[in-house]
């Protein structure tokens, strides 16, 4: 796979659909850091590139498509079939909680609501799929997933961007492998991961993808039970950190306190890394944070 | 008074103080608008611009400074004070709300909370300047604070505004004092006040500055009871329309929905009179707006 041309095409594939989200400099950690808004996205979260990438670049069937989703990726998933014109049903596990689960009944979307965690909703997307002749967005282990989210890279590129390094909560790994793709080695890409929903390292470690249990505040976000292959095979010989709920809640109370942003845990993750210390950059190392998702519990305009 | 000058050495003055606040492009009015996120300035609103400026640009005295504000320009003063290293007293009106009142005590500074409205605490602080000796930093009407509240739109010019027309919204005007200064008619600059508290506005039609009341839901931000005397001889001929308390929220909640921006209801206003149609922009008129202030109750970190 020529990565780098992949996402160069999805970057023209979805301009005009996908926002352009902002950047600036935070001081949040004690020290100068580029921040990416990428929270400001479509539908609250980066998915929605990957999910116009993947419609924009296939032939979809009469059927429509289908999405298994924490929340992000049905909402994105569900936002861009309607923008294009397409019916969507989307299959969500119970703890995307009311918030997600709300924001993808906004887009008109059929919601199935599936017991248990993400690998269920997946299970129950396949089956849709397999009956219907849908076709399935996966919330991050397809090629065309991977290039969507990549050209959020590709982006900050064009944006200035100065970090020697960059820093990506991961989840099932579509938008690290995006970085990972992108960046080719010319940047170093750091993966974050809660504690106790760390798919990644826990593959890293193992030498191959392996299931875990996930838990914690960001789980409706980032708590793939396996890493992506995609992902695996990008992340090799990656730095790997993992940062406790605690850090997370903290640096969500960070960004809005210095500079009223609100996201949700998953989203201020990457930025725990710092503030927490776990990831210590060398002395003249530059590095920045992806803010990747804003829709936090409650919805301050529920109702 | 070069304002153009003024506002370039304000802007050298305040570099490293102030935030450098993101742009983007907002499609919430139905066509493509240019924002510039200035809520996420340092204490949640444009103020900290003209309080640095003043601390900056003058001998601050023994006693330290004061400041009376319906919470945004004493929280960005006494944010100031304490970068600076100087002691902060300030006075806030009650309808301040606690939100607002818990940031300023957060800087440390000495605040006192008045009963009644806005022009109360200004008489507060007054008295507290003539018997102290402390130095007043005005929320609007004097030419530090002016030329500090420029720098937002000599900023937005360098980072490459393409509007005909920029949206502001007004309360005793300082902001938009220092827009119509920096663009000196190079862009046409839009006054937008709330129906109910319209300082400007009437002071346009009496032709001088006029006392009026003051509700509703961005009194705490925009209730000047009286339109600050530089904004007044700035604003000869301009372009001003007034937004309901429904039309705000309605922005309020559009900025959420669109782009995950919360801002209190001032920092709505500007936008508000685009997505209801009061400023209906000409087919070839490039529009702008400014997010002014995100300082909303409750915190969502309260407590």
């Amino acid at each position: 796979m020529n990565w780098k041309s992949e996402i160069s095409k999805a970057r023209d594939r979805i301009a005009g659909y996908a926002q352009v989200t902002p950047v600036m400099e935070s001081r949040i950690p004690g020290y100068p850091i580029e921040l990416k808004l990428e929270h400001m996205q479509h539908t609250g979260s980066f998915k929605a590139r990957g999910a116009f990438n993947t419609l924009l670049s296939m032939d979809v069937p009469q059927a429509g498509v289908v999405a298994a989703s924490g929340g992000n990726h049905g909402a994105a998933a569900a936002y861009a079939a309607q923008t294009l014109g397409y019916p969507a049903k989307i299959f969500v596990p119970e703890l995307a909680g009311p918030s997600k689960i709300a924001l993808i009944r906004q887009t008109g979307a059929d919601l199935s609501v599936v017991s248990g965690e993400y690998a269920n909703a997946l299970t129950a997307a396949q089956e849709h799929e397999a009956a219907t002749g849908a076709m399935q967005i996966h919330a991050y282990d397809a090629p065309a997933t991977v290039a969507g989210q990549g050209t959020c890279f590709a982006e900050w590129d064009a944006q200035g961007l100065q970090a020697d390094t960059v820093l990506v909560a991961v989840g099932g790994g579509g938008l690290i492998a995006g970085a990972l793709a992108w960046f080719d080695g010319a940047r170093k890409v750091v993966a974050v991961e809660p504690e106790t929903s760390c798919a990644l390292n826990a593959a890293l470690q193992a030498g191959k993808p392996v299931d875990v249990s996930v838990s914690g505040i960001a789980a409706n976000a980032l708590g793939a039970r396996r890493i992506g292959q995609i992902c695996f095979d990008l992340a090799q010989g990656m730095s790997s950190v993992l940062v406790s709920d605690d850090a997370i809640a903290d640096a969500q109370k960070a960004l809005w306190q210095s500079h009223r942003i609100l996201v949700e845990p998953a989203g201020a993750a990457a930025l725990a890394a710092l503030a927490s210390g776990v990831y210590q950059p060398e002395p003249d190392e530059r590095v920045a944070v992806l803010l990747c998702g804003a829709n936090i519990a409650p919805d301050p305009f529920a109702g």
